[in-house]
């Protein structure tokens, strides 16, 4: 929805096509992302303690830092909140914003507390790269994907809370404390991969963000899919979004997953691989059950 | 109110005191300032246009680069904003940020657009500074304080509205089109000013923000307060925020302001002095009218 923006502001605009914007600042460059999380829109509040909210949020945007192999440097936090609230709230929130910044090595720059009806947060994080950021467009045809972790937690949690039941421990905790992944990024970014991308929105739609800018097509396989343990289906957990594991597209081959998993006791694992083409094609069995059309966005 | 939270996570947090945080990269220093505005609270959807309300929330943020006299470099529009709302609306807000970045040669880096029930919108700016920031902390026993521009078009265009009339149209362009004071920041900066805080709160309080960082006492000069032709009062124009003018410590002296309003075409006014002491006087005719203890929280 931002692309279709930026034709009309063209000369006053320079985005990157990822999710973090670029600047140069004398030798340096940094990679810097801004989140929007809205009471309603991205969480409930009878789902998550304050804390774990101000984690998300600020997971979310240090995730986005991940996915180009940028080093956090600090998190800004702006939290619009309701004065009705207990007098701590707000600190709460913050210090689980602070706590999801610590755990990347990274710190609470600054912050701006205002008047709300709904929770609002935003958390602009700021990281610096070491080099060339690996970007979405860099997959080229032939590459095998290969996502870390496993998929499909967050996907179970929802499905629980919205079904009124209280969601199985492990996915709740996939749901409440994402872990985005800074150190598997510059690692990976060290082994020479092409592309990645964050999976804030699902690996189906994430696929297409990297098949578009990268025109190519995304070929998954939809037994390959590492699931977690209280994933529903292979379906649910493509579809599923909030994972903020990467999608990784680098040169075929075994060694680069055996030294991930060896590395970060965390799996590396192929899913499928980059074509010719546009778009997104799942296969289960060798046949085709779901296709995006490049024209259409998924989700 | 963010102050109070810095103790909570004194360990994972780095805040400058300023409402910009500072970023060493490399041989570079960055400031980065984010702002938060809400339907409601920041501005209601009845008095201005859209992209009214875009330039406004780009401008406070880029305000706050100005105070401590950072050259900016982009900004990060983060927008919530209801499906319900005609396609092209996100546009508008957008739109108007991007001119106001414009307006000080600043581009829109990038961006991100949400669902939400109210209008929010959180602009981060990124600026750099050529040498050490002006901080609100330097101001000096005996230093002369100065006021850019002329105070009180906002407050008179609030008034109006809340009274159900349209404001006078130049106090609705102050409040509709305010101009981070960029150029004249830099300026202020080389000409060794010790302190300056934009007046983003209004006078009286941006004053008490100056006291306490700098640990003086600031007393002004109610009949030399530079007024707005809208103006309703002095004091109404000390009291009101949205100025995004700036109060600027420096040595006494008539060269400044002089060569200033050459420079600019704006007033620099003399509107009082700093002394020894703590917290802001406020006197007419040389008696006390309005004292602000630095225990108690102007606002």
């Amino acid at each position: 929805m931002v692309r279709a923006l930026w034709g009309r502001i063209a000369d006053r605009a320079a985005p990157s096509g990822d999710d973090c914007a670029f600047v140069d600042v004398g030798e340096a460059r940094l990679a810097i992302s801004g989140d929007l999380s809205i009471e309603g829109t991205h969480f409930r509040l009878g789902w998550l303690a304050l804390h774990e909210i101000g984690w998300r949020a600020a997971a979310a945007s240090l995730s986005d830092l991940a996915a180009v192999a940028a080093t956090p440097v600090g998190i800004m936090v702006g939290i619009g909140i309701s004065p009705e609230w207990p007098s701590d709230s707000a600190a709460e929130v913050m210090e689980g914003a602070a706590a999801a910044a610590a755990a990347v090595d990274a710190v609470v720059l600054g912050g701006d507390i205002v008047r709300s009806e709904n929770l609002v947060l935003d958390v602009t994080a700021i990281g610096r790269l070491a080099s060339d950021p690996v970007e979405r467009r860099g997959a080229r045809v032939g590459d095998a994907l290969y996502v870390t972790g496993r998929l499909g937690g967050p996907a179970a949690a929802l499905a629980a809370w919205e079904a009124g039941r209280e969601p199985e421990s492990s996915a709740r905790e996939r749901f409440a404390h994402p872990e985005p992944r800074i150190a598997q990024a510059t690692w990976l970014r060290d082994q020479g991969v092409h592309a990645m991308v964050d999976l804030s929105d699902g690996l189906l739609a994430d696929a297409q963000h990297l098949a578009a800018a990268s025109s190519v097509r995304c070929a998954l396989d939809l037994a390959a899919v590492p699931l977690h343990p209280a994933a529903e289906s292979p379906e649910r957990a493509l579809a599923g979004g909030e994972e903020y594991e990467l999608l990784v597209a680098a040169p075929e081959g075994e060694a680069m997953p055996e030294a991930f998993g060896a590395a970060f006791d965390l799996p590396l694992t192929r899913v499928g691989r980059v074509e010719e083409g546009l778009g997104v094609e799942v296969r289960r069995d060798g046949a085709i059950t779901h296709v995006i059309s490049p024209f259409r966005q998924f989700g």
